[in-house]
């Protein structure tokens, strides 16, 4: 197909100030990086090992260790300059004996209903509570029903995610607010336990768990929030409107302990030419426990992993140092990336590009940029190279939370863009697994970043 | 979102000639059929039943009656101008009792493989074959063997996928010769059988049957043609270089029968202006019988049923005849296209513009045309409309297979083109079923489909 494409490729980039040498050897690389990651790549093998033989990986949990003993080991065995481990404290909650809920429509009359704790969340009395509960739309309903109609009652925050937007993130970012924050709003109005609908766009019997905070509620006001399937919201919504009086039944036994130690793990190809110029690839290597965590972030550990494996592969020698950073904690703390920022800047390490991928092993779309216009540009000027792998969504905006902590001015983040129509069917849900990752989708989402890595470290940031 | 796009559509689109009043509309019908089709559509819906309540429906089966029969009676249901069956009469091949093969390394030591006959093919004798098994890497290599080498031997076609071609369909096309004629011509060399390895660029247990042809070989030299998956070509690839000495033993039921009558399901919208001009949008009624046929081709059949539900639902009265066709017997014998083509021509019916998805229920990318460069010209200028939906591929090419016997010169032929990299896993298999379909992405994709014929509709064909 290169062939085909090249004299196009060359006349529209001659055109954007790109010298006819330079796009004859960057395609000629980026095509060399496809082949290598769908013919001879190594980032599948790595997904079966971490989700089916280690599997879910909550941060502090014995599997989370071992995700860090075996990053260091496969990156070590790749070869390359420097591998090591940077210790961060983590939260450690567990989830206990599985999670139980029933509604209840008269006194023995009582229908089960697929929950999770939300992670963070404390557990409910021994023997579970049982309650009246009120349905709303959204934290803005509650200050309109106010503590009177909310006081002794469970909430059930039932908005749904928006089905037609485009870009599934958006939809989830217009929900999360119930998840994130339902708990210690709704506890202000005197709610005893929250129920918040799975930020799922399928209609299933998966309740999908995720990050909650309580702010700054003392701990005696703290109510136990769940996750409810999406089938198991319409269903007691539609029993709500049926009969307002029903109860809602609810046992928890999730616990927070003290903080562990627990590591980022870094890998390192050092720059030929600028070695203090520091270039990151990462995802977070902790999962929620319900399922084994395979598209988050298991995909993101493994394409992280894979560029640097292709960089070997191919024989192409970074001009800049070049780290792969498997974070610890995305899912419930941001330790890990806080953390590997603040080494970095407590070292004076200057770097110059992060690239994260966590938003699934599907195919690559493009890239979320962070950065200003100049650099914008010279982005711009590359797109025509990914034409060829169907790659075309290149835009501002966000990036990775992991390489957030790493802002500043001279630095550009970027966050791979896969498809995101399927994503949250599987989002911190148990069928987050192996078998739901298509081997092809995920080598081409590595061989993404190893291009746009590679194009970074050849041109430089602006 | 698209308020916040619209001013760059505008600016983008009047620099290449559109009117803004245009641009407004054109974006304003195009969000309606998206919101539509993700927010109360009936695609999925169709394609539940359609797979889970009918099922597999090869040419001349029962089942494909029953999609007729059903197929009529929804399309009558949404209210449209004309429904209709247009007859034609289709090859009816049977696989009998299920297929079985294995691996004989020594007298009573074997080893099953999953294998199953491509459709058409002859059975084997009663109680099955058992010979030697010679394996190539395709037609060309049995020249080089030779009928010496050949003669009484089973021929094993093993040319995999090629997996660094990022549109798996051109994959598929280096490899399928070996499906299609590969018992013709192992036949001439005095082959007794031939097994062809899957079209599959994944490794797992599936057979994929399809088409084959024995081309103008008399009756009383046609030899059976099998599939074997993947894996069972690898294992069968390796035992053989451990020892080329071991047989195959493969049993075959199948059964040519008369053509039968069957029917191409047809609804029309009558257009407004210009009710002589016929806008075509379909998919094939007929599958495979091991699966359900939900990928290849329901999707197709339902994203183009809703194309004119869409058109009700939003109220938009095309101002050409807009039909959708499903077209009977494309996977083996291509009647239904050839006979609504026949048709048409005969009726002196000006078809202006066709369109089918025939490539799996996935996330929609963009299309593929075979037109002129002035149409091209125009559809290029479209291009941006499409970008808030991510659907960025716009090149000319093949379109699809049942409408591709209306081409003349007046005519814009076009093929919906989803994702690509899943594809081949379920193509013709028996995990070709509905739980592989994502109802976002079968729903983008028929709005994507409503969304061009809207725009061809109100500019019409240049």
């Amino acid at each position: 197909m290169l062939r085909k494409i090249t004299p196009v490729l060359i006349a529209i980039l001659c055109l954007s100030g790109y010298a006819q040498n330079n796009v004859k050897e960057d395609s000629t690389i980026i095509k060399k990086l496809y082949t290598t990651s769908l013919v001879n790549g190594k980032s599948y093998e790595w997904l079966d090992y971490l989700s089916n033989q280690i599997g879910g990986r909550l941060s502090g949990s014995i599997n989370a260790q071992k995700a860090v003993e075996w990053g260091e080991k496969e990156l070590k065995e790749l070869g390359i300059d420097k591998v090591w481990l940077q210790s961060v404290m983590v939260p450690k909650w567990t989830r206990g004996v599985t999670e139980f809920a029933y509604i209840e429509t008269e006194p023995g009359k009582t229908t089960n209903v697929p929950i999770c704790a939300l992670g963070g969340s404390v557990p409910t009395s021994i023997g579970g509570i049982k309650a009246p509960i009120i349905e709303v739309k959204g934290l803005e309903d509650l200050r309109k029903l106010g503590s009177d109609q909310i006081e002794g009652k469970i909430v059930f925050y039932n908005r749904p995610m928006q089905p037609d937007l485009i870009e599934t993130f958006r939809a989830y970012g217009g929900c999360v607010d119930q998840r994130y924050s339902g708990a210690a709003e709704a506890a202000k109005f005197g709610a005893i336990a929250v129920i918040v609908r799975s930020m799922n766009l399928r209609l299933d019997d998966f309740p999908h768990t995720g990050s909650m905070s309580y702010g700054d509620l003392p701990n005696k006001d703290k109510i136990p929030a769940a996750a409810i399937s999406t089938n198991g919201a319409e269903l007691l919504s539609s029993m709500l409107k049926l009969n307002p009086k029903i109860k809602f039944h609810i046992n928890m036994n999730c616990r927070s302990w003290k903080d562990v130690e627990s590591f980022n793990v870094i890998g390192q190809i050092t720059g030929s030419k600028f070695p203090n110029e520091y270039m990151v690839v990462g995802g977070h290597l902790d999962s929620w426990d319900l399922g084994d965590g395979s598209h988050d972030d298991g995909a993101g550990v493994v394409q992280s992993m894979e560029v640097l494996r292709l960089f070997k592969e191919i024989g192409y020698k970074p001009k800049r140092s070049i780290r792969v950073v498997l974070f610890m904690n995305e899912e419930n703390g941001l330790r890990g990336g806080r953390k590997y920022a603040k080494v970095a800047q407590n070292k004076g390490e200057k770097h110059v590009f992060a690239l994260e991928s966590d938003a699934g092993g599907f195919t690559p779309r493009g890239f979320s940029f962070d950065c200003d216009d100049a650099n914008f540009e010279q982005i711009e000027s590359w797109k025509s190279l990914f034409e060829p792998y169907l790659v075309h969504y290149f835009a501002k905006g966000g990036s990775g939370a992991d390489i957030g902590p790493l802002k500043n001015d001279n630095i550009v983040l970027a966050g791979l863009r896969p498809d995101s129509q399927r994503y949250f069917d599987y989002h911190h849900a148990k069928n987050d697994t192996f078998d739901a990752v298509n081997k092809r989708e995920l080598e081409l989402g590595a061989a993404t970043m190893a291009s746009l890595m590679y194009l970074f470290d050849k041109y430089g940031v602006k």
